[in-house]
């Protein structure tokens, strides 16, 4: 539901069956069914100021080879299996399966792949994609879609297209003949289902304040637009996927290599396209400076492995740009990591203490780093929504603002 | 201070200028300034009835090799620097360069070492480990003391039990000396010692309820009782050191590959001597129903890497007996780690989910696994201190009571 425009920009809610998610937001990767170091119940509070998560993201590629989706399914399904009570969204298995690269061979009917941990041959089609994301019971499932490698010709971007366009039909087939499978559809109403239709974003396009939504009962399914590095593909892609009629839409295959401008260019062609009552995903992105500027434009949500990935390595993301911690000019530096930051990190810890951790390849230094790294990106994204709300974005685009 | 007492256990408050920590105790190991993989704030709050850590180690060694102890003592000492503003403990140093073996070598003067991160030559004496300590700032200080290896020749553990009071003599020399140079020493009273005297066991021996202690203005130094296997060497080696006069004392030397009972022989001996309105501190052990013994013998501290270290290698302590996570009975239990337990990962997360971290090898594995065997020793200590108060330490001791 929009809220409130700025330019382009949206302030929205998305409701679904775990909770709210108030965007432009940014979703942590929870990769295996962690996000990696983090307990829960931090990422449920990272800051002072509950900088906490209200979506992330688990990959189906990983939780179907480990601990298996069967499994997770039995355990009540994902939400579950972690003890996250809040909205999660699945990727199709698609990009993860694109980047084994030298493992994987793509036909018509799906990709099969050899599994990174032990070797064996797997199949994922459309239709598998969708039976084990229902079997997570994601709140939000994305379809199966070919992640066109780059550079790619424009003959080969556009077959790639237009398999994804299948492949989406046949994802849409799937999953609406069985997401009442998933491990919480219909909760509360054993055997009778409330309504078949997903309200994840039933809201959109109404006001918040008159309407207080009943949750949804099974998982939504968001399309994905593809369409390599031409404006024009992308823009046949949105047309054809929307045409497919889905509550949401994902822009895939960006953020593969391809220059910035590049990335925004895309990004453009397509949201001029896409409905404006619905959700609009650009997947894998990215630095903080990016994800302000795309939802400038419009984009609702965004997710990327970057600052958790990052804050392993010793990367940490602050207001006064990026500082590699393990730098020896921390190590005496009694401030907090980010001086603007509001995190339980920057509230209790120097960086000359996260330095000598990691120096010291102690386990605490990835879940304090990864905390705050965290924390500095949603709470950015809770300034740009407040920046938005405010109808004034020149501010924290320029940079002069504090993102904290 | 004794409040309570059952048979020879006894239930006390130590008074630290970082606040109480009640006996009998134990303490977690953070052996560089972090107790491995959890953070500060859970420490302090590991369970939903808020079991939190009143007292943690840190390592002379390893401090001292990284980050140093003079930078340490320039960010203001242990407790500032890593943030953890309850009580401290340091051991010497003696017992991490006794590990070393092949690269130490012992004299009169102390020990040298190589370091084992970058192999440069250092020396321990007693003067350099309180040095070292007094920079670290700890509340309650570790004599340096060579702990005997095992087997030891009668004459071999006497002439090295001769050396550890020789070189308690030289440390509580040194440590009187310098004391007021600790980075906390007389706070709030800027160049005017409040007193000379430590009160870090101000109360030993009073009523609590009657005495609101002032705390301590210096740090309190520990005598180490050595003597290897021999009863009568114990006891010589306990009578000496309290000859010496220290505020509390250890018993080193032990779990250090001799039998069961073979420690509580020595225990025993070297408590009939201690004096009872000192606490007692047997270092490095031990194994949950270890320590409940130790405690019921009259034993008030006590510390051991085991529940952080087993909990990195999927071990977990519960009170139905230890159970290793990764093994596959436990890929669908949906049950907690410990039924019986209150801490937070048994609150949230189920044996399966932690099996799964585990097996993923994620860094999570490590953070819960290390809260739950944390919480549960420390659980065990509290339902120790309460037996005590109600008089009757048979069940907990016949392992008929829960722990938990």
């Amino acid at each position: 539901m929009i809220q409130t425009q700025t330019g382009a920009a949206r302030q929205s809610r998305i409701h679904t069956a775990h909770g709210p998610v108030d965007t432009p937001a940014f979703m942590p990767v929870g990769t295996a069914g962690t996000v990696k170091a983090v307990p829960q119940d931090i990422l449920e509070n990272l800051g002072s100021e509950n900088l906490g998560a209200q979506i992330i993201l688990g990959n189906t590629y990983h939780l179907y080879l480990r601990p298996g989706h069967e499994l997770v399914r039995k355990m009540g399904g994902l939400h579950k299996f972690m003890s996250w009570n809040r909205a999660l969204l699945t990727d199709s298995g698609g990009f993860q399966v694109f980047s084994l690269s030298e493992l994987r061979k793509v036909k018509e009917e799906g990709v099969s792949f050899r599994s990174h941990l032990d070797g064996t041959s797997h199949l994922f089609t459309p239709e598998r994609s969708m039976e084990i994301q229902i079997a997570l019971g994601a709140d939000i499932v994305m379809a199966f879609d070919e992640c066109t490698e780059h550079p790619a010709e424009r003959e080969r971007a556009r077959a790639s297209m237009e398999m994804t366009l299948r492949w989406a039909k046949r994802s849409k087939d799937y999953f609406e003949a069985h997401k009442h499978e998933c491990p919480w559809a219909d909760w509360g109403n054993e055997g009778s289902p409330k309504s078949p239709e997903s309200r994840v974003i039933a809201e959109i396009g109404k006001n918040l304040r008159t309407l207080r939504p009943e949750p949804p009962t099974t998982p939504a399914l968001f399309g994905i637009v593809q369409g390599g590095m031409y404006a024009d593909l992308r823009r046949e892609s949105a047309e054809r996927t929307v045409e497919l009629d889905f509550p949401g839409y994902a822009i895939g295959g960006l953020s593969v290599g391809e220059s910035r401008p590049k990335t925004m260019e895309m990004i453009a062609a397509v949201l001029e396209i896409l409905p404006k009552d619905k959700p609009r995903y650009v997947m894998g992105v990215g630095y903080p400076e990016e994800i302000v500027q795309y939802a400038a434009m419009g984009v609702d949500m965004m997710d990327c492995v970057l600052p958790t990935r990052a804050a392993r390595h010793g990367l940490l993301f602050t207001s006064e740009g990026r500082i590699n911690i393990k730098n020896a000019r921390y190590a005496e530096d009694q401030g907090p990591p980010d001086p603007k930051c509001a995190c339980r990190v920057c509230n209790r810890y120097t960086r000359a203490y996260l330095r000598h951790l990691f120096v010291s390849a102690e386990p605490l230094a990835g879940v304090l780093n990864t905390v705050h790294n965290l924390a500095f990106y949603l709470d950015t994204m809770r300034s740009v929504r407040h920046a938005i709300t405010l109808g004034d974005l020149s501010g924290i685009l320029s940079g002069h603002v504090s993102l904290t």
